[in-house]
């Protein structure tokens, strides 16, 4: 999968991911209208409502894309109905042939890491027959819990050709309340890039490891240290636009080769018709906006990787 | 809610929370061919199952304990039916008037978390009118995003009464790999075992705060230190019995009211019929030999704690 995401990138020229993270102040008025018409004002009809929203971004922009990053927290706090919704659109993004990554940021003590491990990537055994639950391509893992907490979704990614990225360095302001903790003069999240690189060896592809690092687009000079850190690991960099990333911040989490890493952008894309920047495509055209914001992100990144 | 933990802990004389982690090896013959007869060896089967075996543990127990804590890892593997169980599961122990601790350790950047929180223990908004996704009463949280990935859950929490545990030193392990680290001298979990008791003075109850914290049971000796540093945190103590944890380890959890901690058993208690020491209730009565072990681990911690 780490090789089909590579490959994906190369030929979009885009090492963009786009956060399908929908909050229901982003759904334009007649698609919640329509969805509450049909299912009312209810779970059911929010989840309808989420669905048709994400589904027209998708078809909007999945030719320029190698990738989506959903988050889960925005679908389950709808509860199941919201969750159906999260299945729904990893299934159709997987119809385009995008890559999954879920944004699920799971992690615990290794029993309980293999479930979520096996419900997220892999396949759970019922009597004689095996089931895939959510089905994502990659997904993201907290590493509080250290080491057992990582294998068994490590093991599962062996099994099924598929991929984590792991919290290093996270994007939110209060990150380095523990993340920036010196131990021995160095950094807590040094240490765990470390350890991705070393679990990364467990698992490589060609170039990269499908064991890969989260670090925040906010923290570029922390980026251009991981980097070296974990020189096998893809990046995901969550943080662009809407969280204060740029372009011309991220070229260090790259790779002379433009390769290692991939940006997510999630309300930057998904309501760009919201921003000043993109209102003339008004309400109606909002996935031609977001269509609009993944070209101007990609020229962005592009650029500023040209510099490289 | 922690006041209603608290008078229920002290009713039952039994500082116990049971934790409804089923795995399918777990679930008696009978149970499982029942749901496959009725539902096919299909996941729709399989959370069938779960729920029925939860049904019968939950009427065997429920007079002995204050709460429990299902583990949502177990049910989410089986995907959207699994989290069906999940659910159906937490309103069958609220309808039992149990308190219901949801170990889901969620933690992401503000916006995410405060989706989880209104998801697990709040409300979330659709058009005019609010929903309860999930509706536990506790929900397990990991700090390694900092206090803008715990204050969504703390604001939640105010307003629904409810409240959280944050993993500080967990049960597994290499939970020392990150969390032992030295940091001037003291380990992290110190650290973050001082900000959850600062957290936790933003929410008090009447004697102990709705903010707690998780720090597993094979570390006594953390234990008795955490104990110290966070003296109006409840403590969610798991790695009893199944993981190696035992009473007289656990005496320095409690306060010398005997309060301030909760001990968990998942294995050790829904699964005690594989147990040789209550082999002889047999497969058909497995919800006796729980009741059996309930009674077998509160009489073991209560006579830890009548030492203290």
């Amino acid at each position: 999968m780490i090789q089909k995401l590579i490959s994906k990138i190369q030929k979009t020229h885009a090492p963009i991911v786009v956060g399908l993270d929908p909050m229901m102040n982003y759904i334009p008025k007649h698609i919640q209208e329509k969805a509450f018409a049909e299912f009312g004002e209810t779970l059911e009809g929010a989840a309808e409502a989420i669905w048709q929203y994400n589904k027209d971004i998708i078809d909007a922009i999945y030719d320029l894309i190698p990738a989506v990053k959903p988050q889960i927290a925005m679908y389950e706090q709808f509860g199941i109905e919201g969750l159906k919704a999260y299945k729904k659109t990893i299934d159709y993004c997987k119809e385009k042939d995008l890559v999954v990554i879920g944004d699920i940021k799971r992690g615990d003590i290794g029993s309980t890491s293999a479930a979520y491990a096996v419900g997220h990537l892999g396949k759970v055994q019922v009597g004689s027959k095996t089931y895939r639950g959510f089905d994502e391509d990659f997904a993201t893992v907290n590493p509080y819990l250290g080491s057992d907490g990582i294998q068994p979704f490590i093991d599962v990614c062996k099994e099924e050709k598929k991929g984590i990225f792991i919290l290093v360095k996270t994007s939110n302001p209060s990150s380095g309340e523990f993340q920036d903790q010196l131990i021995d003069g160095r950094p807590l999240y040094e240490l765990v890039g470390e350890q991705v690189a070393k679990w990364g060896e467990e698992h490589m592809g060609d170039t990269y490891s499908y064991i890969g690092a989260v670090v925040g687009a906010t923290y570029p000079e922390m980026g251009k240290v991981l980097r070296k850190i974990m020189p096998k690991s893809f990046i995901l960099v969550p943080g662009y636009g809407a969280q204060g990333g740029k372009g011309a911040d991220l070229v260090h989490f790259f790779d002379k080769d433009g390769l290692g890493a991939i940006v997510n952008s999630s309300r930057g894309i998904i309501a760009a018709y919201q921003q000043e920047k993109y209102a003339g495509f008004g309400e109606e055209n909002f996935a031609m906006a977001s269509r609009a914001a993944v070209e101007d992100m990609a020229a962005d990144i592009g650029s500023a990787l040209n510099t490289i």
